[in-house]
Order: C-alpha cells, then sequence, then structure tokens
C-alpha cells in the first residue's frame, strides 16, 4: 500500500465518498490510488473551479465535506474563486493539493509555486504533509477540521504519495464543536422577552429546516422577525416553514429595515455589511445605536444553541403567543408574454418541483425571484455567498451529486456562466438532473447598474467595451449541445413553461437559454 | 479628475496601449476613466485567465507590458495560473487590482479577501496604493518594475480611484537595468576559448533575432552548441537563424544530453530541471561534474552581455573559424492520410506561413513539431514556461494584438483548451488573425503517459475517469461556432491542409479541429 492509499483508506473511513478531481503528474498515486478505492467516486471536472465550485454545493447541501484533488499551485488557483465562496458558506470543503516531492520542489521547477501562499488565503485549516507515516493522521484531521464548517487543505508532496507504507492504521477524529455561550444565549431571550422589536438573522445551519423550525417557534412566541444574510449559503423554504427574508443588496433598502429593530441578533450569521461600498453610507447596516447580540456560527453548536433558546423563550416562560410565522401568500401563476426578469422568475416558482434545490446566481435577473418563490412547494436555495461569479454552474453539480433524488434548478446569469461554463461537460457525463435557466441579457448588467449609481449613464466605446457580452452574442443553445447538454430557446414566459416542464419530466440535464428583456 | 483618470493619464505616458480587463464594481472608477482616454485600448476577456494570459502574450511578443484590471482576490486569482506562465516567461505584465474603499475593506464584506496573499505569489513587485495624490508615481513605478521583465502587481482601493485630484502631474520612470557582471563573461569566453565542449543555453531575450544573430556568431566561433530551455517563452526562428535545440522534456533524454558537455553557460537562461521529479534522477539535469557558469537574465541587460562576450571571443580573438550555425534542412511537404501526431505536426511546418507567431500548446500532439518547423520560414514559437495548462488561447489573444500584421497559429491540446475557452469569444469580438488547430486526442493524454511511466497500464474506472474526456466528446466545431468564431473539422491530413490554407487566407479568427489519432 501507498502512502496514496492511506489518504483515500483514511478518508474513505471519515465519510469522503467523493472527489472532484483534476489531476496532474504530481498527484498520479492518488489517481491511482482511487482505481483501487471503491469507497470514492472520482468526478473529473475539466478547469479545477468545477470540482470546487461542486465541492462547495455538495457541502452546502449535505453539511459534510466532499475531496477535491487538485494540481500544484497553479490547479489550486484556479479553484480559488469557487472556494472563496464555500468559505462565506461556512462550508466543509476537504482540499488535497499534490504537490512535487519535497527533494525535486527546492530545485525550482516550472510549475512550482507558493502553494501555502494560495491556500492561506481561503482555508481555515492548512497542513503540509511531512512523512508519510503521517498521512492518515493529517487526512483525519483536515476532514476533522472541514466539518466544523470550513475549507481545510492538506498539501501532500509527491514522494509521500508515493511512498511504501508497510504498517497502516486508518485514523478516526471527530470533529470539536464549541457550546455556545450560554450567558450570551440568555442576553438574547432576555431581549426577546422584553418585548422591543427584534430581528433575528439566521447563518449557518440554522437556515435548514431543524433550526428554521425552532426559530419559527422563537418568532412565534416572542413577535421577532427572522432573517437570512443578504446571501445565504443554503435555505430549506416553503410549505410550513417560516419566510426568512432576506437583507437587501442595496444599502439604502438594508440600511432603513434594519434602522426599525432596538435589537439584532446575529444566530450565526455574518453581521450584514455591504456590498460594496459607498461614498456616505456605513458600511455595517444594522445602525450604532441598534443592540447587537452576535452568537457565534461555525465551529460552534448551533443545535444546542438554538434548543437553549428556544427553551428560555418558548417553553420555560410559557410565551407561547399567537403569531403565524409566515405572511399567506399564493403560489404564483405561470405568465404569458415577453421575458423580463419578472415574468422568467413567476415562471420559473410556478413550476418548481416538490423538492428542488435552486441554485441563484441570476444576479440582476432574480431580484424578484425569491419573493416570488416563498409560496412555492418545499425547496432550498443556494446563493453566491461571496460575490466571486461563476459559483452556480458547478454548486448544481455539486448538488446533485449530494441529493440525486432532488431536481436540481440553476438560474444562472450569463456572463457568470462563462466563468465556469465547463461544468456543463460533467453534468452531461455525469447524467446529473440538473436545469440550467441561462439569463441571457447579453451583458454584464449589475455593472451597468452601479455604473449609473456612479452616474455614468452614457457609455462610450471603451465602457461599453467592457460591460456589454453582446458583440458577438453567445449562442448558449449550441454551446450547451458542444458539451454534451440538450438545450433549447425560450423568448415567451408560456414557452420557457413548456420547456421547463419537459427538462424536469427527463432525467438528465438539460439547459433552456432564456432571451431575457431588461 | 479622478484617481482613475492618473493611473491611466499615467500609464499612457510610461508606454501602456492596451488594457485586457474584467472589471467589477470596485474597478469602475477605472471603467469610467477608460472612456474619457483614447490612448488605451480596453479589451474585455469573459473570465480573468484570458485577460492575464493575453498580457502574458502581449508581453512576450513586444517586451513591453500590457496592462490587465482585475476585480478584487476572486478576479486575481482566476488570472493566477496564466501569471504564472508569464512570471516563469520572465514576460513583463502589469496588473492593476481593485480593492474594496479602505474604509469598507476592514468590515470584511463578502468580496473581501487577502488580495495582498494571492499577488505576493506571482508578483515580483507588488504595492498598495495609499493615497490619491500617490497613483501617479505608483503606476510609473509598477510600469518601471514590470519592464524588467516581471509580473508588477498594483492593488488599488475604490475611494482612490474615485477620489478628485486637482493638481496632477504624470509621473515617468524608466526600467533600470543591471549591467552584467564582465568578470562572469570573461569566464564564459575563457572556457569557450579553451576549446573544451560548451552548451550555451539561451533565455529570455537573447531568444530574440538580436540575440541570436550574436549567439550564432559566437557558436561559429567558438563551436560551441546553442540550446534554450525545454520550454522557452519566445524564440524566433528560420530562415537565417541559428537552430535552437530545446532541452527535451523527459529527464533520461535531458541528462544523457547534458552529460556530454564539460561546460554549461546559462546565458539568461533557467537552470534546466526536470519538469517532475522522478524517484532515480536528479532533479538538475547538468550534472555536478558540468561546470556551470550562470549569467543572470530578468533586470539585467542581455545585450550588453551578449556583446561584450562577442567582442571577447569573436572580434578581440579572432577565432572566426567556419562552422554552419545551423543543420541543412528541408521544408517538409504536406503528408496524406490519417492525422497523427506526425503528420499534424508536419502538415503545419509545411504550411507555416512566414511571419508566423506559433502558440505551442499543443503538449503530446506537438512533441514533433519543433524539429519538424526548424526549415519553417521565419516564424516565433511560444512555449508553456510554466507548465500551468490554458496559457495557449488567451496567449494568441495577446499575440494577435502585439503584432496585427503577424498570423498567430496556436497550436491547442484539447484538454488544455477547456481551461480558458472563454479566449474563442474575445478572438471573435476583435476580430483577431488567429488559426486555432484544436489537438482532440479525447483525454488527458500527458497524464496517460506519465501513469504509463509510473507503471500503470491498465487503468480502472476511476483512473479512467480522470484521464479521458471522451464522455462525451466535445464537439470542437460546435463550441467555436457557438463563440462566434468559424470553425471546421479535419481527419486527414490533406483536408488539413486545405483547412489551414484557407484560414490563413481569410481575415479573423478560425478554429480547426485535428482529429488525432494515437
Amino acid at each position: 500500500m501507498t502512502g496514496a492509499d492511506a489518504i483515500l483508506e483514511t478518508a474513505v473511513a471519515n465519510g469522503i465518498e467523493i472527489c472532484f478531481a483534476n489531476a496532474g503528474t504530481t498527484e498520479i498515486p492518488v489517481v491511482a490510488a482511487l482505481d483501487r478505492q471503491p469507497g470514492i467516486r472520482a468526478v473529473l471536472g475539466l478547469f479545477e473551479g468545477v470540482c470546487t465550485g461542486a465541492a462547495d454545493g455538495y457541502g452546502r447541501v449535505l453539511y459534510r465535506p466532499a475531496m477535491t484533488l487538485l494540481h500544484l499551485g497553479p490547479g489550486l488557483a484556479n479553484g480559488i474563486a469557487c472556494l472563496h465562496n464555500a468559505r462565506r458558506a461556512d462550508c466543509p470543503v476537504v482540499n488535497v493539493i499534490g504537490e512535487h516531492a519535497s527533494w525535486h520542489r527546492d530545485a525550482d521547477p516550472p510549475l512550482h509555486s507558493d502553494i501555502k501562499g494560495l491556500a492561506r488565503t481561503v482555508s481555515g485549516w492548512l497542513r503540509t504533509s511531512r512523512k508519510a507515516a503521517g498521512l492518515s493522521t493529517d487526512t483525519a484531521a483536515v476532514i476533522a477540521a472541514s466539518r466544523a464548517g470550513q475549507i481545510a487543505s492538506l498539501i501532500v508532496p509527491a514522494d509521500l504519495q508515493a511512498a511504501r507504507l508497510h504498517d497502516f492504521h486508518s485514523a478516526r477524529k471527530e470533529p470539536v464543536f464549541q457550546p455556545v455561550d450560554r450567558g450570551l444565549i440568555r442576553k438574547a431571550a432576555a431581549a426577546m422577552s422584553r418585548g422591543t422589536k427584534t430581528a433575528m438573522i439566521l447563518g449557518n445551519r440554522l437556515l435548514r429546516r431543524d433550526g428554521l423550525e425552532i426559530a419559527q417557534k422563537i418568532s412565534s412566541a416572542t413577535g421577532c422577525d427572522l432573517f437570512a444574510n443578504t446571501f445565504p449559503g443554503y435555505v430549506d423554504r416553503g410549505e410550513d416553514l417560516p419566510v426568512v427574508r432576506r437583507v437587501p443588496y442595496f444599502p439604502e433598502g438594508a440600511v432603513t429595515l434594519m434602522s426599525g429593530y432596538e435589537t439584532v441578533i446575529l444566530a450565526g450569521a455574518h453581521d450584514p455589511v455591504t456590498f460594496f461600498g459607498y461614498e456616505g453610507t456605513p458600511s455595517r447596516v444594522i445602525p450604532d445605536t441598534t443592540r447587537t447580540i452576535s452568537i457565534p456560527g461555525p465551529g460552534y453548536d448551533m443545535v444546542e444553541f438554538m434548543g437553549y433558546l428556544e427553551d428560555l423563550v418558548v417553553k420555560k416562560k410559557g410565551l407561547a403567543r399567537a403569531r403565524t410565522g409566515r405572511s399567506v401568500q399564493s403560489k404564483p401563476s405561470v405568465p404569458t408574454g415577453v421575458l423580463t426578469s419578472e415574468t422568467a422568475c413567476l415562471t420559473i416558482a410556478a413550476l418548481l418541483p416538490e423538492g428542488a434545490i435552486v441554485v441563484d446566481e441570476g444576479i440582476t435577473t432574480t431580484f424578484p425571484f425569491y419573493s416570488a418563490s416563498s409560496a412555492s412547494p418545499s425547496h432550498s436555495i443556494c446563493t453566491i455567498t461571496g460575490g466571486s461569479i461563476g459559483y452556480g454552474m458547478p454548486c448544481a453539480v455539486g448538488a446533485a451529486f449530494a441529493a440525486p433524488g432532488r431536481p436540481v434548478i440553476n438560474i444562472q446569469a450569463d456572463g457568470s456562466a462563462m466563468y465556469t461554463v465547463q461544468s456543463l461537460w460533467t453534468m452531461a457525463r455525469e447524467n446529473l438532473n440538473i436545469t440550467t435557466l441561462i439569463c441571457n441579457n447579453g451583458g454584464y448588467n449589475i455593472i451597468a447598474v452601479e455604473l449609473e449609481r456612479a452616474g455614468l449613464k452614457d457609455f462610450g466605446e471603451n465602457a461599453r467595451r467592457l460591460v456589454d457580452i453582446d458583440r458577438p452574442g453567445i449562442n448558449w443553445v449550441g454551446l450547451s449541445r458542444s458539451l454534451g447538454v440538450p438545450a433549447v430557446r425560450a423568448d415567451k414566459a408560456e414557452q420557457l413553461a413548456g420547456h421547463i416542464k419537459r427538462a424536469i419530466k427527463e432525467p438528465g440535464p438539460h439547459l433552456i437559454e432564456m432571451m431575457v428583456k431588461p
């Protein structure tokens, strides 16, 4: 058995089932070991962003890590943008990064670069393996570290991967979760019980069904309003679950909204700050006059926290005031006519199948989607947590592997889609149940919006070159087919509806190019 | 005038003519300033790797920098793989990277990450601007630094870009080149003059016409053999220029070759090490018993060095022994029949137009190309200096902007092509004279080769998944057309010949999918 076998045996023993990989010569012992390891499925991405983005999607859905296998510094670098979003989603991801043989690296071969320097920028945990006999311990450690809700990276020199091991015991390690400070929770409970106007921003795993059910009881009992950050990683929604509003994207709306509260409880959520800095607007959207109670998320036992909070404000205090946790809203019906941001979102919301995972990277097109779909059947939504574009298609790939029984709907802006367009090929190869809805508006519309906010309305040649992507227009139907994914185009809402129905009924991947008018 | 205008005015004054960009909200003041700046052409890449790879190609051809405009940490990260190759090519590149407003960054907004940590891994020079009044000085400095033959990066917070400037004087700065140590050159001359068997490995700008002409005289006078590193950045070739051999890729050939020399002079070249570490083979391919004289390249005045060496061994010593600088070889004729690595390379070499820039990322398919084309008309070749795949298409984009009068031929492996496939769109938009020759062999053949070297011949399911890219096969003709580049397929050499002739005659980009049999 080789060092690479030790890595994979340990990975299987610690719950890894899948490896999103794009390997090179320095990872060959791991490739060979994968061939001997039936417990891990190897999935090829034709670009590392596909691999890390898929690991992000997988981790968001299952809340346990996939492994990536990356080739040296450049391979890791290609995966960093998607890891950035995974980091902001508090998502567990395990990266195994090949490195030159220890003795070779010092000769500064062409592919040598500072892997550690790159990995440090996205990893909450990072180690370079030093001896083959330690690979099992290292592997157990990297997995446990990731399971606390972070990116964990292990750099493994090729000579250690290839080394023969004669004495192997697979290491096991459980992640350690900190208990949340009970004093902090009592403070939160006291604020709520006093009847002050309170917002609770939920983050991390509190946006899953179990967390949301408790949150709803707390909300009913105390009248506190439930929110998520502007771009949450993964939210369960629909049917009996409470409506959770997102903090608005543009600062004006966000600041106004938050100003209405005397107390804001950050329950595993990030302190909301505006996405970009705008002169004259503060970074934090919670006013300094509002009391903020911040209960940490990743690395802490959040379910224990919510249970204790429930005990304090619902069970012990008997504050079971009647208040419907959600506004009653009816499911939209399918509109007709030209496709706009509005009609496209209504059509998708109206046809959303039970159990769907919606990966939303529609950017400007999907601003209306979240509220349009609040009365749709049970589903989950992933969003662009870190703002690093190109996360959508790979995230859909990972989500489809994580939940093969659930349809995945990726609403995908065209400009962003081009960043990791290689994902389509993996969808085709693996016959994944993903419906990709391309929002073709022919430009980086969000930048045009921000340029207008900055006072620039009539673009000249150079600015237009950097904002439009319609000269030439991208033929998404042709592009998708060339990578093995069947594709059609929709100009009208009723056409889109027909395409969506067919795509969902038929197994395997589909792409629908939505010609969205401004 | 804004800080962003100061950056661009200074850039123009210091020789920047083009900006390969993919901007976001944090670079909006620069986008707006580009609109007012006719001296710089803005070129959009639909992925940052296209931008940095294009800057690499532009810099290799002109030996002066293009500017890139990148969006925060994730935008830079997407460009790092191509910057890695540029760094290994000693290529001048100027990166301008937008950062959040200084006051906003500390609030840790979603897109915030350690830009400096990322930039440091590829940049020879790096600075974060601290005040708007210093932007002109910073810009002049970043350009001068790059012109010494390295990647230079300037991080500019958005508030500085947007700041109003009332008192602007454009800074100018020339790069400083060190003179080469003359003692070192006298040593090299002495070794050559003694008649010991000497190899001179040329690097950096000595592989351009002016350097090569002097090298040829030195070679004729002393009998020393001329080499380049395995993957040189840019080599002028053909007609009257000397044949420069490349140090072989696989270690066995490289070590055997170098063992034949008593002295090796590294003239601005890297000390050749094997691409990967192979157990039992040393990293350095020059044996320890061989004397190595290392004359530094980037940052040094290489032309002065070569002139002085010529003085010593040719002019002063009068060692004008007759020796033909190049082996007489005849241009290959177009073969017929099935397309293999061999027949594809012969066909391309036979039809290579005068003045062509060949961007070679054919990996396993183009092993035979370099020798096949040694008798082709004057041309230049770029290769994958840092081994980071996906450099080819963007490099072709940059080369086409650098030399609009020269046809660019990109021989491109399929697996690598997928990494930066977005380049095709920029070729179409800008109507660049690039002929892309895709080597469709349906797999990462180099990895299969390395797996075989490692003793793995019969791949199982997991290994095959990571090496083959033919389930589904990529339809390169469809893919290319969907992004606006006309495309055709060739199964036979004679068909390929017809396609190449037409593509070269007709302006604008073309893609030819070569179905290469193993």
